[in-house]
């Protein structure tokens, strides 16, 4: 593919600026503030980086799209993408990083870190003993690269962890994967769940009631996307301690509005979108090798199918 | 060896009356509680099962003592062991427990969670990168079966695991051990210090001033023995920002007084010696294992060299 003119904008473009050389690429550049970017730069672009269309945004001659999160929803839920045009996602780190900020709050709830602060804070020495994580069963929905790097980190601490995708197709690490489509009767015995999955019609609503009843004083950790969570569901089945933690890190609507009731319950963990977050220096080497594949004509690891949404 | 009466006391003494089922086993048991152990118990028996020695402990007949803790300083340090006789301890699930403890506390820190905590209570969304764990430094003192399930954990993560021992031998999934005699340097770039050692004369008051001063802004984890800390050395190291993050799980005086200062510091983390609790369970599996291994003279994996202190 011939890319000759590349428009960056979105909240990283100034980082971008500074971080590529453009006088090592025989491609122009164009460093925009989203604000400001004309019909005109859109018009003049053939490649568009960002982590979403900018609000005036069209196609016109624009061949590729490089999305600077891993999700690509932005892009193409409830939107109609341009036959051929072309669009890859960042990957980098982000199996590694949301796999620790799952483990790290999962270990939090096993080694009881709330009561021993609660006990210091009070200069009370009461021993209880902390859950051992070996043993303990997980579900993660998702088992492409980060639900494997996930399942790959937790199964090496000796927990089983079951996959659930569309396909149902198995991947490494997983005890087994089930597809969403089959019955499986796991639910009762899940210590944890976690959704990874990105957004699209199949997966808009997909934790509520139906899947939450069935769990038994379980963990659930939100790192997919937010619309995928029915918020007033999870509310329910805490109370009913079918889920005893719940951990999000993503929201319906981002920010999360204060007046949230999430925001202040006491079994619910709330990061601002943190567990992925695209480093520039990240950002930048993902993009640049991906730009070095297409104009190698390279296989590309992060190309995404429009059609399936992933 | 030939063990007929079988002595255990101690806060678990009752837990392993029921748990033992003495119909099954040659030898005589009695279960004790440690205030009223006599005289003539000690005389009768030649096996004594307990975490610490009975204050009017003495070998008498004894030819076994069964440690029920990982650490036996209590039998050993600064006390007369008799030659001849056998000490063992329990050992089991520790490392597992000591590194999953470790982890849980070093993730916390790496993935703000205090910070996001504290912006949840005020329902405020301010984005911050969280650490990545991989490529982080940390240094382990002591190589044995503790430090090596650390190192194990840790490396498996990405990061690079270096340890301290007497001998100073290298031992499985650490980069490199170093020995306690001889001069190295480590601690300016160490983002992690542990200590697992057990307490003998040449770990007393080991971490002190003269370590510390040699950090810089790193996380100092004790899950050994709390008389190998100065702890008016760590409070200073806290203030000079050569410690960031304390979490102790061990302590000179348990439970910890009332008056300590690092109750309320807010860089300290204190658990009440949770870190490798020996659940009744577990004890009752590794005593009984001893025992049979005892009967039929097999290898031992958990005998103590008494001069050597563990």
């Amino acid at each position: 593919m011939d890319i000759k003119n590349i428009l960056v904008t979105g909240k990283l473009y100034n980082e971008f600026k500074k971080a590529i050389n453009i006088d090592s690429h025989r491609q122009s550049f164009r460093f925009i503030d989203e604000e400001i970017v004309s019909s005109d730069d859109l018009k003049w672009a053939d490649a568009y980086v960002n982590f979403k269309p900018t609000a005036n945004f069209e196609f016109h001659n624009i061949k590729w799209v490089h999305s600077l999160g891993a999700g690509v929803d932005s892009f193409l839920y409830e939107k109609k993408w341009k036959d051929d045009v072309l669009l890859t996602r960042t990957i980098c780190s982000f199996g590694q990083r949301i796999s620790q900020y799952c483990l790290s709050y999962y270990l939090k709830d096993l080694q009881k870190h709330d009561l021993f602060q609660k006990q210091q804070k009070a200069n009370k020495w009461q021993p209880i003993t902390p859950q051992l994580i070996d043993g303990q069963k997980t579900v993660v929905y998702g088992t492409g690269e980060i639900g494997q790097e996930i399942a790959k980190l937790f199964s090496s601490l000796g927990m089983e962890v079951f996959g659930v995708s569309l396909s149902g197709r198995n991947k490494p690490y997983f005890s087994k994967v089930y597809s969403t489509t089959t019955e499986f009767d796991l639910f009762s015995e899940t210590d944890l769940l976690i959704n990874t999955l990105p957004l699209t019609e199949s997966t808009d609503g997909l934790f509520g009631k139906k899947i939450f009843d069935q769990l038994n004083n379980a963990v659930f950790i939100n790192v997919g996307r937010g619309a995928s969570l029915i918020e007033s569901d999870l509310l329910n089945s805490l109370e009913k301690q079918n889920i005893r933690l719940a951990v999000l890190d993503v929201f319906k609507e981002e920010p999360l509005p204060k007046d949230n009731l999430l925001w202040q319950h006491n079994n619910v963990v709330i990061t601002p979108h943190i567990s992925a977050v695209t480093t520039v220096e990240e950002a930048v080497s993902c993009f640049l090798d991906t730009l070095d594949r297409i104009e190698k004509n390279s296989e590309l690891k992060n190309d995404v199918d429009p059609l399936r949404g992933y």
